[in-house]
Order: C-alpha cells, then sequence, then structure tokens
C-alpha cells in the first residue's frame, strides 16, 4: 500500500497526500457527526488531470474512492466507512470559475468551487444561478451535483439536475468524460449526465459542469402570511401561481410551533403578524421590470385569498428579516433539543391529508409527540421532524425506527419520496429498501455494475 | 416462428396481430418515405399487461422488437429495418388518460395518447400541456418521450424531458418498471426515468408517463419584428428575458429567404410588415394576469432594442397569422423543391459567428448556395437548411454529403449538436460517430448491453 501512496504523491506532491491521523480527522467525520471513517490517505488533486491520474492508479491497485466536497452531506455520503481500506479525494482545488458566457446564460465551474463562488461569478456578469442553501459558503458545485441539490428556489428553477447543461466526469477507471456542453437542445443518443447527478459519487467524479444562468430579477417581493391551514395553503399557492407563474420564486409553509421555538431560541425574532395562526407561509415573488407593481399586484391577489393576515416587508431588511425566521428553524429545533428528522416529498395535493393522518398516527403511538413541520410547500417536499415522543423529550431515539417506520409508511402510501433533497448516503441506505421496489433496485445495481464494475467508486452509499 | 405469432394472438388476440402485407404497410413505412422496412408482424396490445406479456415472448423467443408511436419520427427510428425478422409493437391502443390532479398540477397519461388529447385533457382541467409541434394531432406521447421532443415553447417550459415526472415502462425482458411519480423532488437513488427519455425505444418500452401541468395563460402578446441581423437578435433576446423572465414562451427567428418562400408558395400569405429586412423575430409573451399591460410592457422594451420596425398583434385572429407564417415555412420549402436539412444546436452566443463562418464555407463550396435558416433562437436550434447548390436546383441530393460535412464540422467547432430536437434514428446513425467521443459512443454501449443485453430493442437505431 505504500507503494501506491508513493505512487500518488509522485503524480500530485507530497503535500497533497495527507495521512496524518489529526490533519485527516475533518475529511473522516460527516457535518453531523454522526459518522467517523477511517482512511488510507487523503488525495487533494489540483485538476481533472491529477483526479484522472490518481483514479487510475486507486483503479488499478482495487482501491476504493470516497469523492468529497465541501462535506456538508446531511446522510453521511462523504466520509468513508470504518474499514480503512478506501481513499478520500477532495475536490476542494479544482476550484476555477473556466467561462461565464452572459450571452448564452452559461457558466462553467470545477467542482471545487463553492456555491458562493459561483452565485458571485454570475453576478459579476449580472446573472443569476440561483441555487441557494444553507450551507452555500461552504458545500461545493461537485457536491451540489451529487446530491442534485434543491433548497428554497427549486419552485421556479428547479433542482441542481434542471440547472444542468453538460458534465465533466473522471470515470471509476480514471478516464475523462468530456460532456461539458452549453446547449438547450441535444438529441444525440443517451443523456449520460443525468446518471451522474444525484449518484452521490457511487458511479464516478465529477470534476467540472457547465450550469445555467438566468437574468437577475430587479425587484422582489416578500411576504409572511397567516393561513388557518394546509388547505389554506395549498389554495394560495394556486392563485399565487396562476397570477405570477415562474414569478413565484418561493413559497415556505411553517407551522406555529416552528415559528414558537424560532422565537422563543433566537435573540431578536419576533413573530411578524400579531395573532398567532396555526399555519403560515413565507412567499417571494421576483420580477426583471424596473417598474415597482408587484407588492400592489400581490396585495390584490392577497385579497382574493383565503389570507387571514399578511406582513408585506416595505424593505430589503424587512425581507431579510422574513427569511431569517424561516432559515432559523434549524438552529432553533438544535437548541431546543433533539428532533427526529425527516426530508420528505409528497404530491402537494396529498399534503393535507398526509398532515392530518400522520399527525393522527403519530399521536397515537407517541401521546404527547410535538410535530415540526415546515418545508418547500410548492415543491412538495416537507421538512417533517417530531420530538417529546416521551415525557420531557427523553430517549427520543429509542423512538426512532418506530417513528420513522409511521412516516415513511405514510410516505409511501401517498407515493411520495423518503428523501427529497438530501439524498440516501449511508443514514437512509439500509431504509430504501423498503420503500424502493426490488425491480428498481436491481435496475440500479445494474448501472452500478455497469459503470463500476469494480465496485470501487465510494462504497457503502446509496446501495447496500 | 408460427408458434410464436400464435401465442402472441392468444395473448392479445387474433385481431391484433397484423401480418397482412397492405395492412401492415403504414407501419413499416416512415413519415417522411425514406425508409421503408420488413416486419413479422405488427402487434397491437391495449394495456401494460399486454405489452409486458408480448415483450417476454418475444425476448423468449429471441425477437427484436421496434415500439412505434404515431410514427412522424423525421429520423426513421420508428420503422424496422429490412430484415424482416423484427416484429412492430404499435402502442396506439394504449390511451387512457389515468389521471389528472390540477392542484399537482400533474397528468398521467398512456402512452397512445397524442399530443393533442394530452393537452386537451389538461385545458379540461384549466391547466396547461405546453408541448406543442407540428404534428401534433398524430403524434403520440411515448414518441415524444422516446425522442425528447422540443418545438416552440422550450424557451419557457423545456423539452419533455423536462415536463416529466415519471415513468412506466416494460423493459427488453417483459418486466414492468413502475417509476410513475408526481413528485417535484426525489432525491432517493439513481434517477432511472432519463435513460428512457431520448432513447427512441432502443432500451424499452414506455407505456405510459406522469407530466407536469402548468397554469393556463390568461393573456398572450405575439408579434413581428424586423432585425438587422442575428447579433441584433441576440440584443432583443436577452433585453426580453431581463424584462419578462419566463413570460417570454417563444423567439423564432426567421430569415428574409424563409419569409419569401412563405409569401410565394403560401396562398394568402404575406409579410406582416411593408419593407423587407434580412432577418425577422417571431416573438410571444403570456401571463397569467387578468389584465391587459403585457403590449404595452413590450413596446416599452421594444422601444429601446435594435428592432427596426414590428406589427403588434391586435387579436388573436392576428396573432394565429403570425405563426401561420411561421409554421409554413416547412411547406413553403417543400413546395419549392428539395431541400437538404439540419435540425442543429449551438450555444446561443455562437450563432451569429456560426452563421457566419458556414455561409462562406457553403459559398465557396458551392457557389449561388440558397440557404433557408428559421429556428428556435431562445434555445440555440436552428433549422439550417440549403438548395440550389448546382444551377436548377438539379442532383441536390449528391451534395448532400459534403453539404453535411461542412456543416456539422461547423456545428462541432463551435460545440454545438447535430441533432436538436429530431434524434438519431435511422438517418444519423452513421454520422453520430464522426462527431461524438468514443468514449461516450463506449459509455452509451454499456448502457445498452446493461439494459438490454440481447440487444433486442429498435435494433438499428442510434448505435450502429
Amino acid at each position: 500500500m505504500s507503494d501506491l501512496l508513493a505512487q500518488l504523491a509522485h503524480r500530485i506532491g507530497d503535500t497533497h497526500v495527507l495521512t496524518d491521523p489529526q490533519t485527516i480527522q475533518p475529511y473522516l467525520t460527516d457535518w453531523r457527526k454522526r459518522y467517523r471513517g477511517k482512511a488510507l490517505a487523503v488525495l487533494r488533486p489540483a485538476s481533472t488531470a491529477e483526479v484522472a491520474a490518481i483514479v487510475r492508479l486507486c483503479h488499478d491497485a482495487g482501491v476504493s474512492m470516497v469523492p468529497q466536497g465541501g462535506n456538508t452531506s446531511l446522510c453521511g455520503a462523504s466520509v468513508p466507512d470504518t474499514l480503512g481500506n478506501a481513499v478520500v479525494i477532495s475536490l476542494s482545488r479544482l476550484r476555477q470559475i473556466r467561462q461565464v458566457d452572459p450571452v448564452n446564460q452559461t457558466l462553467t465551474a470545477e467542482a471545487g468551487c463553492t456555491l458562493v463562488e459561483v452565485q458571485v461569478a454570475a453576478a459579476q456578469q449580472q446573472r443569476l444561478f440561483p441555487l441557494s442553501l444553507a450551507s452555500e459558503g461552504s458545500c461545493q458545485i461537485g457536491g451540489n451535483l451529487s446530491t442534485n441539490a434543491g433548497g428554497v428556489q427549486v419552485l421556479r428553477y428547479g433542482n441542481m439536475r434542471e440547472l444542468t447543461l453538460g458534465l465533466e466526469v473522471v470515470l471509476p477507471d480514471g478516464q475523462i468524460w468530456d460532456g461539458l456542453r452549453g446547449l438547450r437542445k441535444d438529441n444525440t443518443g443517451y443523456d449520460l449526465k443525468h446518471c451522474f447527478i444525484g449518484a452521490e459519487g457511487t458511479l464516478g467524479i465529477i470534476t467540472a459542469a457547465t450550469l445555467k444562468l438566468f437574468p437577475r430579477p430587479l425587484q422582489q417581493c416578500t411576504a409572511w402570511v397567516a393561513l388557518s391551514g394546509p388547505e389554506d395553503a395549498l389554495q394560495l399557492l394556486g392563485q399565487l401561481q396562476q397570477r405570477f407563474s415562474d414569478r413565484l420564486t418561493a413559497f415556505e409553509l411553517v407551522s406555529d410551533v416552528c415559528l414558537q421555538l424560532v422565537t422563543q431560541h433566537i435573540p431578536g425574532s419576533r413573530s411578524p403578524l400579531e395573532a398567532p395562526s396555526p399555519w403560515y407561509a413565507l412567499l417571494e415573488l421576483s420580477d426583471g421590470a424596473p417598474d415597482d407593481r408587484l407588492a400592489g399586484d400581490l396585495l390584490a391577489t392577497l385579497a382574493e385569498s383565503p389570507v387571514q393576515d399578511a406582513a408585506i416587508a416595505q424593505s430589503e431588511q424587512q425581507a431579510r428579516a422574513l427569511w431569517l425566521l424561516r432559515e432559523s428553524i434549524s438552529e432553533a429545533q438544535r437548541l431546543d433539543g433533539p428532533s427526529i428528522k425527516h426530508d420528505i416529498a409528497l404530491p402537494v395535493s396529498a399534503i393535507p391529508a398526509f398532515l392530518q393522518d400522520t399527525a393522527a398516527l403519530l399521536q397515537h403511538a407517541f401521546p404527547g409527540v410535538r410535530l415540526q413541520v415546515f418545508g418547500h410547500l410548492g415543491d412538495g417536499n416537507l421538512h417533517y421532524n417530531l420530538s417529546h415522543t416521551r415525557p420531557g423529550n427523553v430517549d427520543l431515539f429509542d423512538d426512532e425506527a418506530q417513528a420513522n417506520r409511521i412516516v415513511y409508511d405514510q410516505v409511501a402510501h401517498y407515493r411520495g419520496s423518503i428523501s427529497a433533497e438530501h439524498g440516501i448516503g449511508q443514514l437512509k441506505r439500509d431504509t430504501l429498501p423498503h420503500y424502493k421496489s426490488a425491480l428498481e433496485l436491481k435496475l440500479m445495481h445494474q448501472l452500478k455494475a455497469s459503470l463500476d464494475p469494480k465496485g470501487l467508486m465510494n462504497p457503502g452509499k446509496v446501495l447496500v
């Protein structure tokens, strides 16, 4: 094995083959600190050619490889297992913005660029790269692609998959596939990029991507509205989509339980409305017009909607304060104590019934359970978390398996997804076979065997 | 073989196993009448279960299968080869609209529904299914999916791939994969539907799909504008996208040569503008607002653009007349005589240089050549046709190989696509290896071998 390390060091430089236990510790531990793995070494190539060279060496030596971006996976997808026979390949040094083409509205970035770096490069050309996530300062484009990242603007702009026109991938044997195209239409055979997007590094290593850009909106209007229930939220969503179409750039659902956690735990936060309401929506409209009609048009629509009260931001500062409430929910939950988390998707039309049925089942199983529900209603994506399965919220995780089973069985009943935007990784790997058909799993294994016959890429992730 | 036919007839009924030479002739000849194939029989199953049953019988007997929808392929993808050892599987009897969910904005249709039937089913629920093609009255959803169909509204709504949330597929061995999901987010492993979309029936038979719907626009504004050149068209496109974002639902480029062909050959057609101009754009804005601001907002934008003259439709009838000019170009070309056709895509920013360079190369090779250029500029998709390579337009197709080589080499130089929306089929199968890397072709063959190891699905299409 020291032979291999020497060859790797020869190829990318001594200082980029890390083996010191303390130095490599951060690469082996996931962001949530649920998984602590082991590795032969952490490799830090600086270019696609270097990635290809080290992948070929590892491939020929039969050594497993764990690609890693910003290591912000919420499912343990980016850290190695505990066997210690894999190398971690960090893409952090591949951070060139290779091209920005404002007329074609495309940007080509290397995998190690952070999401913020891509946003900034687009903004410098008066363009928008719309993907936006809590971890955008540290997560990297390669990871965003490998998990098909979502976020708050999917409603308007789509997931990472929809934002991608082309890819460059180092295949498991070290060959480089140059699929970097900036085309809106291309029907010349199988669209291979879709194999690698969302594959969590199990089929190859994405080294660069050509991404879609958009014009930058010139005005936005942000509002926080009170709703009596999820049905009213759906009615409002439909009215806004009819009236504003894709100018509706976000529609977030927040339960009063979540808002209370925020105002209780986050200093300086307060409810935007006087009277509490069981549910709220945070909505955002965006327009490229230089006028200021958006707020008036929104008010007219709200007047005909089931909204009971509304606060419309009068300044960018007020808009940011509304968004901060939404973005503080995860932190407020953390400060409040442990919770069992689910990142699920449902057909939008099924959400009211799902919420009602599932709450009843959980209350029956865990009398007094507290549901902390929020999410991207426009995408049917709920963060469906629960705590207090027992008085005082003790021994919560002893109830996790049972709670997961109740929630995921309900998700399956409504033909939903047990992972809307976080992926599978290690966390849901053993759960997936319960909710995916045997045939679909078999097809996934066939694809894996076809592209990675030696099974070297990110072993133990996604597939059992 | 008569054994197999008897088994097939037993499964789907005598009257749906067609073998009479005259009866099956339409199934064996492509729409352009370039290809005339042979087949053992034409099979007309009525349900997914019947498709699965006959595919299993054919699979076990080692008999090739050619899936066929409306048989409107422009590349000969939907007719069998001349060996006569394949069966054609027509999906025309799978024509149920299984579900319309206006709140989730989804519709589930079987493969044999025509595109118009899907549009109508959506409209009945006050929703829009935006795919729109010249052949929409006869082309079928299964074929639209298998060719990843495009059309005039891709700019706003995307290709068929982007309009699809879930698929049901009969695999080459007769197993049914139920991937019919109506979810906007689902990150639970490899997204298998993308393997089958655009695969032209070479990996399995799509039997149903869950498609995205949209709110129906309440107002549209259609305009025909004069432009001095492609650079100005790009500038206008950028201005409209900045101002109207996705309310810009179409942006079509038309050369004066094409407009002249239309006014010359199509009775009742006339130029919308008094003075001729070398180029025109046909543009359409759509909005869900019940006001009538769109035309005024467009005028304000055009006033600051390089547009030299404009006709804005004042009624739906006038709008239809403008669209008819655009839609008559193909027919006008046909009436004018033969032409060599190319369906290409380029990065939008490369189009002015491509047009200039390529015209010069073609004029050099074929002095006096006439270029008939039009297309979906917003998608970078040009229909780049030429005629009169020799005086009197004689022996045109003797020059086809040389003309293709010039055009496609230029497309490759600008990193474009030799098939933007029509696919590969038989027509471009032997051309593809010249313009696709060996590695990408190898990956395509690997995927084919993985999903269709016996090579029975639509042989001789896409891949050599």
